[in-house]
């Protein structure tokens, strides 16, 4: 039987799969990523899932988190709690991680593997050999990228349309406890998406929709003023780790190309990219220059190169941008500032939404999701719910159908700002719009005066969001408006926003979303002190905290903490009520109070007890 | 005229009171709380109201805090932005506040002052002298306590039914921008509450209610396990300065009496109690050992000693304590695991809610408000929205109309840990059953698994029970359950609060609400640095990660950060575009532009743009 974490009966995969006991290996998360972590004992492992369609037979190795729990003396030992699992195998890092879809995307025949045209493989296009801290000619294991062959449509859409269950969705079904049937016709209702660039095999398959767990991205990237190579792929194992599900590489500076090599093969969550950052870096960092053709190109290096999703800025269209005129913060996308300036210098109709079309004849040949960016999004409270804001989802709305109709994987790119009683009515009208093409917010803040606590500003409304169908959320960092996240504030935003998809998912009723809190209450009921650190979504900072007061490894046995001191203790106190009178004697305590009472009522006349007036 | 920070009219007071021109002073505030504030430029100043009723004329001092802004060159300068203030005047700590409100009390002739008979003013009841840091000797400024005269009914509630508008309702109105008026019908109606015991002089009126701003309380007080007088009282002044609306001195230790006198002393907010906890320090801790008689001893001292609300734990009743039986996480209120304790050694029902109507006319003698306790609140979501806790609930509404027949105020004090999506029922249900008394909300917390950051959980539900009509917010910091908070976690707490209060005033739509945040924003868009950080909550932290990046004074000039780097900022391309074009050359590039759209359009057969299916 596989391991399930909710207790619910097995799932039923379309396929008919039989599920077998996982042979799974034990792999201490001590990794690279290098965190003083003594006392976390999340333990990733992989259930072994066979699989079988048309195209091939395959042992899947589906990943989940395990975290022991402590025996109380005298009782049953606990089930090891079993998590979603986004940090991947442990690995080498300038090996990369080995390519586990490779196979299943070779035997489906419908792509093959050429010499690219576009990416020079030694060179960075811009500015190359700047910057510091990793080998810039490494290109990780060597393969050619591949692309459809003619005619052919290899996305997980297309796949999902045809009735057919690839691995990928048996995959990403297994990690939701959910049947693959669910999974594809979710795709193939365009409600969901299974972000995967067939030439970012070494990616773990996941889903993103309405129907599943809340996903949370995580933002990284050098900007021109800091950080280094190095220091990005470590922070992506950083936030893989405290369980980011994809990761957007926004790097703007030298070698972005490298830099980004580095993190597709190091990566076991989906990538996504803003490919304007890197076109505008081409051309010297002047928007009038940029140009289809050199968007094109890049596109397609990035597509060889294996992003899995793209943030494309077609919606800020040259009729949009005066509606932007009277705006407190005007427009706070870079992309939509990079796209209204190119519109407005060139007179001329936004060249994404002009060649859309042939933008979606190549993201299909790799199977790149589209994510629809909002380049007109809210700045600030005061421009939120606006003219200029809708009229772009408007477009998104007529650009999603455009790729739908190509096959793409499409998703939508939501606000930014906007007030907190305001959220609900923003997701509900995307999925009214877009018919269901799962919505991809940026928080949304619900205010603007706390810069240094973004994260809190929009977890809030990121919350509210997901409860009401926002399928993944991007975090916020406490560094937002102020500068670049470092280490410190990608997992505080990562940690964050898990509890916001987290708090949501349980509002969702999602099946078993409150596993996790259950055990962690239990544990906190039963003065499981290590059990509650390492059920908590950052056991390290749980467990500093509490050492904060009491440090002594005697206090984490205790019946008591710091709050309420060894007799003072409500749980010690609710715990001795139990233990004294036991279920039936409190019963029968009660009674006899109350008969006592009743006497006592009655001598008052009765009437001692009810409201004077 | 007076100084409106919402640039709506003058509001007008039902006193018909002219106001004036405020003699200000300012100060520094960089007191005794001793913050590196180098760049804190925020200042207390006061507004002078003329106030004149039946019972004496006087200029009453109402606060405010001011952030100057930075001129931009050419341009008019922006006058100050202006705030609600709850950190109080400067003054010595071991002088204690000036009694700000003795001569109103006084010239109501309705209470007289006597010598007390139940607190020995040299000595601590329990275990004295045994803490640090402060003289237990101390009492502040020597005062005989005040109490009713006979037959008198010394409250607020009272006051406004009678039709009166007291000092204090308009001071408190003054600080809302609201009219005095509707500050007295809403005491009136018991759905706001000014808690202000008559023994507290120092305090600067606030009131409480769903009409109102949303306010924070920061629970502090020392533990058995750490702590010092000095320490509580440097964290009354940290939390008022960063912005708590009342403060609860939670003490369980040591010379609790004495903590209470230090910080009552020095609070120019309200300051809230459990008496159960110095009830239970007096009888050794042991539950089974209370009575009725200690407890009321306990409240007459807090009452005279100047508590402004009081939780009252007496709607645990005995026939309650069997429906926690089944619970996850049983009984978690430290006052309802006492009272439940009691109840069943003694099998009687609880003797709060048997002598209820003796513990009103205790508290409308000093006009103490009733905080009624939510002794059974759910410790966990797997225990949210059961029978305890709604049984519970019906009980203090049956004891808020007691209450109310006494004329005393009322606050009801509410969950907890509660999925999010029943938040909202959580609220509209308290509102109904107690007819609209304030309801305040520990939280709630949104989830249970993350330890270390409740404050965020927390904070999520908080603002969601806010937007609904809850009134007050007490804080959760990172350290609830895992140790007290420190000086850093109380601040933290605040400020999240801070953050959950404002976006539900925003979310409310309460008039003026988003003034900071549009004030912010436009200090973003004109890369005012210095103005951002002292606009924000939190100007220190604003200040600090920026600095990380960018730690050179120029940057705080520039016209971009450190996020995207000197010629990637959306926010200056986006002024670069007003600049460049102008709004009128913008619409003419528009139109340009579209005309040749037109034709491309026309060429490629009119359909080129439309979905392909």
């Amino acid at each position: 039987m596989p391991v399930n974490p909710h207790g619910a009966s097995t799932p039923s995969h379309d396929t008919d799969l039989p599920q077998q006991e996982a042979s799974t290996e034990k792999q201490n998360r001590e990794t690279a990523a290098g965190s003083a972590q003594r006392d976390r004992v999340h333990l990733r492992r992989t259930t072994q899932l066979p699989f079988t369609n048309a195209h091939g037979s395959y042992l899947l190795d589906v990943p989940f988190t395990e975290i022991p729990l402590t025996a109380v003396p005298g009782a049953t030992p606990y089930e090891p709690f079993v998590d979603y699992c986004t940090e991947g195998p442990a690995h080498p890092t300038d090996i990369g991680l080995p390519p586990l879809r490779a196979q299943w995307i070779a035997d489906r025949h419908d792509t093959q593997e050429y010499a690219s045209e576009t990416a020079d493989p030694g060179v960075d296009k811009a500015r190359s050999g700047q910057r510091r801290g990793a080998d810039r000619g490494w290109r990780g294991q060597q393969r050619h990228p591949r692309r459809a062959s003619s005619g052919a449509c290899p996305t997980q859409r297309r796949y999902a349309r045809q009735g057919i269950v690839t691995p990928e969705m048996a995959f990403a079904a297994e990690r939701e406890h959910c049947s693959a049937q669910l999974v594809r016709d979710e795709l193939a209702a365009g409600r969901a998406v299974i972000p995967l660039n067939i030439n970012h095999p070494e990616a773990e398959p996941m889903i993103i929709g309405e129907r599943f767990l809340v996903k949370i991205n995580a933002n990284l990237g050098n900007s021109q003023v800091s950080s280094s190579i190095g220091e990005e792929v470590e922070k992506l194992s950083w936030a893989t780790k405290w369980g980011a599900d994809t990761v957007m590489d926004l790097s703007t500076g030298d070698d972005i190309h490298t830099t980004r090599e580095w993190i597709l093969r190091n990566s076991p969550v989906p990538i996504g990219t803003v490919p304007l950052y890197q076109a505008l870096e081409e051309v010297g960092q002047d928007a009038s220059e940029l140009s289809w053709e050199l968007f094109r190109d890049t596109v397609v290096e990035q597509c060889e190169q294996g992003v899995d999703y793209m943030t494309i800025h077609a919606g800020v269209r040259l009729g949009h941008v005066p509606l932007t005129a009277d705006r407190l913060t005007g427009i706070v996308s870079r992309g939509g500032s990079i796209m209204a300036s190119w519109c407005l210098a060139h007179h001329e109709e936004n060249f994404l939404y002009t060649h859309f079309d042939e933008l979606c004849e190549i993201l299909h040949n790799y199977d790149v999701c589209f994510s629809l960016g909002d380049g007109l999004r809210p700045g600030c409270l005061a421009d939120a719910n606006d003219q200029a804001q809708f009229a772009e989802l408007l477009t998104l709305a007529e650009l999603t159908e455009k790729a739908w109709a190509h096959d793409c994987q499409v998703m939508i790119e939501g606000p930014g700002h906007i007030p907190f009683d305001t959220v609900k009515a923003n997701v509900e009208l995307e999925k009214s719009l877009c018919k269901g093409a799962p919505f991809y917010t940026l928080g949304p803040l619900a205010m603007d005066a706390a810069p240094g606590y973004d994260h809190i500003t929009s977890a809030i409304g990121a919350t509210e969001a997901a409860r009401y169908g926002t399928a993944m959320l991007c975090y916020v960092t406490p560094k937002e408006h102020l500068g670049l996240p470092n280490r410190d504030d990608v997992k505080t935003g990562v940690i964050t926003y898990k509890i916001a998809a987290h708090a949501a998912d349980i509002a969702k009723h999602h099946a078993g979303a409150r596993e996790r809190d259950d055990a962690i209450s239990r544990a906190r009921f039963e003065f499981r002190w290590m059990d509650q650190f390492n059920l908590s979504l950052d056991p390290d900072t749980a467990l500093a905290l509490h050492d904060e007061d009491q440090p002594a490894e005697p206090a984490k046995l205790a019946h008591f903490c710091a709050m309420c001191g060894p007799k003072f203790c409500a749980m010690a106190i609710s715990q001795n009520i139990r233990d004294r009178f036991g279920d039936r004697d409190a019963q029968q305590a009660i009674v006899t109070g109350m008969s006592a009472m009743s006497i006592l009522f009655k001598q008052s006349g009765g009437s001692v007890y009810l409201p004077a007036r």
